[in-house]
């Protein structure tokens, strides 16, 4: 049988419920699907697979491309500024936002952000921030899979002159994007504390008469969890009342919940967006990320933003997922090396709403593929394939990465966009913001 | 002025008392030594410095080589082995290395975790495990600058057939390598719940006559904890009673350290080797790293061995310590970027106490140096010099390493060895384990 492309390795880790893994094994892609997987190599199977292009190696690790369930690409502008300022949203981001965000500088620095993902393996990405519409370029240039939702925020932004401008604006992004194949249009209302409560009902009734799902800030603050204690409620029991949860809607952070709010949200369906580096950083506590996964709420791992998060590499939160979990229970016989594999893959396109499509290596979903050389300083020796993804892989290490069966980087770098114009696009913006920021 | 090696990059961060930041800037270095710093281009200084072998580049970051100060690098053979197996020091490590431990599986299992350490940027370790004088010949042959600590512990060992034979072991390789530029010998006993008190006054006393450092687990596990409480008194305050602690004594991991210990630590001028990738992968509570820094303690980062913290790579370290100390505090502004690259690069010399030739760039000291491209996507834009360096650089962001004025370590990869030979060789000795492993 001849397929469009045949990759061969030495392991092919299906990440599907079964926990399949084909050592050695083969993935064959046709158009944007994977037609078939198997142990053996694909040449010896009996269908006898062959293609025209054959990605094949014995160090190879194959696996789904890794889900980043929550991002704000754009701000890979701000990266390290500002590092140790305190009450760093209020008193630094927003300022920040209002003086230098452009649509210009979304589209340069969200090129470069989804540059540095697609390169270390992440397939699709979900991201809240302003003029969507131009990350929404950036990432079918860029080819990358993407949900992206247009803030909704109580202030004027950067890209509405008017308080809550992000209802139309995404309104309109929805409209134009309709039945993209890479792109799926969001509506993001930025957090409880920042929309009003007509509004944010307001939000999610436009979503969904529109098809768009929602992405939000939930349950991260202090501030945010005294005020609803003070009410009698939990942030997430107030968004029940509001009726924003569903499988539509993803709450990133999820910190200050209780074991009602764990149960309100898997009998919900609602999508949770885990982002340990960002919330460490943040000097907040651990989210019960593990408690979540076992109560059966659907949880993905996030990088958070480039200014929260700095590295938006997923190696960097795979691993250090277990490591918070073990630390907030005192054991270490929670989330295995598999368990966080499967968080960063199929868990978070399960949160997301797209585990019909991308997250697991299975014949008929979309080829989004992450292809690891272990034949690396880092990754030797292989004892365990999912320890060595979990703890050891580094960004370098991944060698091939398919996106809805396009080879979108290879061992020498992106195939979609010259990696050096990208570069130098980002310096350049970065120093657009500190001339404006020597203001602030 | 002509010197043997003129860098000049984008930023050279000196890590001294004094915080400097030359940007740009230039290290001129001369035979082992640093001869000269300072701000703009080197050709352009006072001295007017020129060299045979010039290493420049608009984005270049130059600053200390990475301090890693508790390792067991041999470990590298079985990294990822029983990822999940609980107990897994009694039951799996011990048993694992009493079969499988040799001479030959040191060496080789060394060569190859010191080319992982030197190619991300780390340029002094400090390690504890058997045969320790086959990994000086793996430091030697690679260069790196190595305090090698060799185990005395209550049973036989891998290369002692009687119990606290490590202590005759380790005489031997003193007097061996008494005087290497690179190489320091030192004791090793394991920990307080393994060398019995009257061995570890022995042990301690030969290393002070033979004028050798010691190298132990301190405060680490529960049990060690419950076992010194229900005596009235700690691990550290039992250990200070044997005549242990002084400048000369590097206690790993202090998890379980009162106000009264961390006092003691400071007063006795003792180094403390903090490893929170390994500690928090264990389940084990945050060591109170921050609070000792500021009692006084000299601190060191660290990323234990393989088998426990997995990437050997201080990159994964020098972001995952103010995480998690800011995780423990509850708050952000604690352990600042600029904290934590100190910790990682002057702290953990002074925690070893090497801080008099290396972990800063001063003139006079060892020119042990990381030079890291920062036009990447990881590490761009850069805002902020330390942050970068603590969040954004990944191991394939290190472009040149120098020790003690050589260059180990160019864009191409090691120059003191042939990668490919230990690339292969690690994949050789894994399989020898994985044959072996089978029967326990």
């Amino acid at each position: 049988m001849t397929c469009d492309i045949l990759i061969e390795g030495a392991a092919v880790l299906a990440m599907d419920a079964a926990g399949t893994i084909h050592a050695p094994g083969y993935v064959a892609i046709t158009g944007e699907r994977i037609v078939a997987l198997g142990a053996g190599r694909g040449r010896d199977a009996p269908e006898a697979w062959d293609a025209p292009s054959i990605i094949a190696g014995s160090g190879l690790i194959v696996m789904p491309g890794f889900v980043n369930t929550h991002t704000h690409v754009a701000m890979a502008a701000f990266r390290g500024l500002g590092e140790d300022v305190p009450d760093r949203l209020r008193r630094f981001i927003f300022p920040l936002e209002k003086r230098l965000v452009t649509r210009e500088l979304v589209r340069r620095a969200s090129e470069f952000c989804i540059a540095e993902m697609l390169r270390s393996g992440t397939t699709t990405f979900a991201d809240m921030y302003y003029f969507e519409d131009e990350v929404a370029h950036a990432a079918r240039r860029l080819h990358i899979r993407a949900l992206l939702g247009e803030t909704v925020v109580d202030f004027p932004s950067p890209d509405s002159a008017e308080a809550y401008g992000g209802i139309a604006y995404a309104g309109r992004f929805a409209a134009e994007w309709r039945g993209d194949s890479l792109v799926s249009p969001c509506f993001a209302p930025h957090a409880p504390y920042t929309v009003a409560d007509d509004k944010l009902r307001e939000t999610c009734e436009e979503a969904r008469r529109l098809g768009a799902r929602i992405l939000m800030h939930v349950a991260e603050t202090e501030a945010e969890r005294d005020l609803y204690a003070a009410r009698g409620t939990s942030t997430l029991r107030h968004l029940d009342s509001l009726g924003c949860l569903g499988p539509d809607f993803v709450a990133a952070h999820m910190i200050h919940v209780d074991a009602a709010d764990i149960e309100l949200a898997a009998a919900r369906g609602m999508g949770v967006a885990h982002c340990p580096a960002s919330n460490s950083k943040g000097g907040r506590p651990i989210a019960a990320a593990s408690t979540m996964v076992e109560a059966g709420v659907r949880l993905g791992l996030a990088t958070d933003g480039p200014l929260s998060g700095n590295g938006m590499d997923m190696q960097g939160i795979v691993g250090l997922y277990p490591k918070l979990q073990k630390v907030r229970l005192g054991r270490r016989d929670v989330v295995s090396a598999q368990d966080a594999v499967y968080a960063a893959t199929i868990g978070g396109a399960g949160a997301l709403g797209l585990d019909d499509i991308t997250g697991s290596l299975e014949p008929g979903k979309m080829a989004d593929i992450l292809v690891a050389d272990a034949r690396s300083f880092s990754m030797l020796p292989v004892h365990d394939w999912y320890s060595t993804v979990a703890f050891s892989m580094r960004p370098s290490d991944v060698a091939w990465v398919l996106v809805g069966g396009k080879i979108v980087r290879d061992r020498s770098g992106l195939t979609t966009v010259d990696e050096e114009e990208l570069l130098d696009s980002i310096i350049r913006v970065a120093e657009d913001c500190r001339r404006e920021q020597a203001g602030l």
